[in-house]
């Protein structure tokens, strides 16, 4: 049987999420504009539209001869075209030009086509005869050649939804579409908390009985990895006033508060009470079916998420990924980004207990024509470096017993495969 | 046959890369010390060995009694084993106890475990008799619930290897072996020029025949999102005389230097000749066998790289990822982050010319059980709404004609699945 370290009752994740979200009557952050050139991976609040239509004016889409479509009809090599040079095109400026029957305007790519015209021969097809004639030896069907106002956007039509994570292509579009603005959710502030006396900070002399505090720089970059502002409310010893003051300094400046340590069910785990002494309904559960992460627990005060995670950083990893990381997601309204799975077959046995959802870090290699997941031996949830030899994550879903060894599986990668 | 657009002769991709690497004689650049907090997604420059034992003392994995493994050996609920409780340990503090046979010492998770202690018996596991006994239900092998010194990491163990893209998990554990400060290589500085009369500025008003130069800020964020940093030389008229300022700045200031525009072979493509002006060997390749991006170009001027892309955004994104981004990550020591891709079957036929490598811009839809991949029309490489509809890309090797319809093909994503 399931050891449960003192918890009465374990909640599957599942269920977990979907009441602990239910509970917060989530909405999405409000929206900031800020200028575009600082948009990359931020959230789109509001559905864009295009003002104009992009190109705002028919184009040449290459190097040569802006003419109408049906003069050259029928041109070919043995049966050339003779048009009459009007003028030359300068890139870059409106177009006074304009073309009459059996006349030739040269062009360059990207330039606006004259009036009057409706295609452009490119110059690879043409043969100057003399400063005013031009010989067109192939057959040009109208708007060949031509990059069509509007072609690539339509005015008014929807092009960024609200929701999207600008990347490069979505800020060049809005560039194009002559904002250098954007509306983005604001990103959702989350305060991250250490508790433990035994912790000291990053770069202090490691002295007997005290550990550093890695939870901290962990969680805080998985915050801003997720899309939202870490905010450091330091290390808090095992004190109940501290933890108290902490968690209302955390609530006050946050949208969302993460504790690590003193979460399970021992003398030193204050973190449960102090949370309850400080909003309704408190925590919602405390005790999740997973592994690791068994003590992560979530709670609800007065509105405003809280998640206690283990103090154990793989569990408090696993924790922040079930729970931190969709929650954040949410409040920005943004999809999470597609992630790389792959398929490998499993170098030994793994098991699980049934009702557990299972975490196991895997290393996979890839051999001539497979990849092979090899389980990475770790004692236990405090073992960090699991994290760092392994570079893919093994899911065992709550109603397995385990993987045999032998068994393809599909495993989701966070580090490069050599 | 394919048409050349005027470049005499086609060079493969793979041929273009090899050669264009080769003739720069790439080494991984500078290495920088910066301080931890700032190291999410930097590379590590040189490998990194653990100066300390972690945890760095033997530590309570429970809270329970420290005891010494022999004197519970065959303790269990019918055949308790009783011991004399003689203090408690603090934690966080420098165990100063000691412990004798017969001996227990109360202790919490994470707390030093005393002198003579081999293991730890969960309170669980346990019964107070009185407050100086101890009745013990549960045999305890040796270091049962004990974190050992060095079981996370061994002092000299090799932890993180140069090359390593810094992620949360590699933050802590650097910060558990007692550092706050992480060698890692200088981002490589790409200095950025869009090249074009008709070229306006990101947010300029829309006037007849300009269009906004979206090139620049689409380049200078994939620049970020390679891990570089961008060097905005602005938007460059075509003069030759310009271009060459703008080109000398460029290599004075950069490590690369990427341009966009003006690199076709038509009377206004004024690049390849200021390129090749101002170094040797030159311009090493010009016309590369891909669509979009056949007017890529590759230089090398004594010895620092230059990149000609399209004025096209489409045919610039797919060269700056051909070429560009692996000359970062080259330049970096710093291996690609595994690629979301799926298998996905294709909804319509799509072609592809023998001896190109297409890039196709692909919506990929998840239905009951499978994935269906869409080809997303495009009229060409100027239409970047393409990128913005397609969530992602499918590659036609230059050994193949295309796919056809219902054929299972791989996706790489870039964007979520609905």
């Amino acid at each position: 049987m399931a050891r449960l370290k003192g918890f009465a009752k374990l909640t599957p994740i599942n269920y977990a999420l979907e009441q602990f979200f239910k509970s917060l009557k989530l909405e999405p952050l409000d929206s900031e504009a800020i200028p575009l050139k600082d948009g990359l991976d931020r959230i789109v609040s509001t559905d864009i539209r295009a003002s104009v239509d992009v190109p705002n004016f028919n184009r040449s889409a290459v190097d040569g001869y802006a003419i109408r479509a049906e003069d050259a009809f029928g041109a070919s090599a043995t049966n050339p075209i003779i048009l009459e040079v009007v003028g030359k095109i300068k890139i870059g400026l409106e177009s006074t030009l304009s073309l009459e029957r059996g006349e030739a305007i040269e062009t360059t790519t990207g330039a606006q086509l004259p009036a009057g015209a409706d295609a452009v021969v490119m110059m690879e097809h043409t043969r100057k005869i003399d400063d005013k004639h031009l010989e067109i030896n192939s057959s040009t069907p109208p708007w060949k050649n031509v990059s069509r106002k509007g072609e690539d956007v339509t005015k008014n039509e929807s092009v960024i939804c609200r929701g999207t994570k600008l990347k490069p292509q979505h800020l060049g579009m809005v560039a194009a579409l002559g904002c250098n603005e954007i509306n983005v959710f604001r990103k959702p502030r989350v305060a991250v908390i250490s508790t433990g006396s035994e912790l000291v900070e990053l770069g202090s002399k490691l002295e007997p009985g005290k550990i550093v505090d890695i939870n901290r720089i962990i969680l805080s970059n998985m915050v801003i990895e997720a899309g939202g502002k870490p905010i450091d409310l330091g290390i808090v010893r095992d004190d109940p006033l501290k933890i108290q003051d902490a968690l209302k300094k955390g609530l006050k400046e946050a949208d969302l508060v993460i504790t690590s340590g003193g979460t399970s069910v021992g003398e030193m785990d204050l973190i449960p009470e102090a949370v309850n002494s400080l909003g309704n309904p408190g925590i919602i559960f405390h005790g999740i079916s997973m592994r690791p992460g068994m003590p992560t627990g979530l709670a609800n005060l007065n509105g405003k998420p809280v998640i206690l995670l283990s103090g154990y950083p793989v569990a408090a990893i696993m924790g922040f990924e079930t729970f931190a990381k969709p929650l954040i997601l949410r409040m920005l309204y943004s999809p999470e980004e597609p992630a790389a799975v792959i398929k490998a077959v499993l170098t030994r046995r793994v098991v699980s207990s049934p009702g557990f959802r299972q975490f196991v870090r895997v290393l996979v290699k890839r051999t001539n024509k497979k990849y092979l997941a090899e389980p990475v031996y770790s004692a236990g949830s405090g073992i960090l470096s699991s994290m760092i030899k392994a570079n893919g994550l093994l899911v065992i879903p709550e109603d397995r017993e385990g993987y045999d060894e032998g068994e393809e599986i599909e495993v989701t990668l966070f580090g490069q495969v050599e």
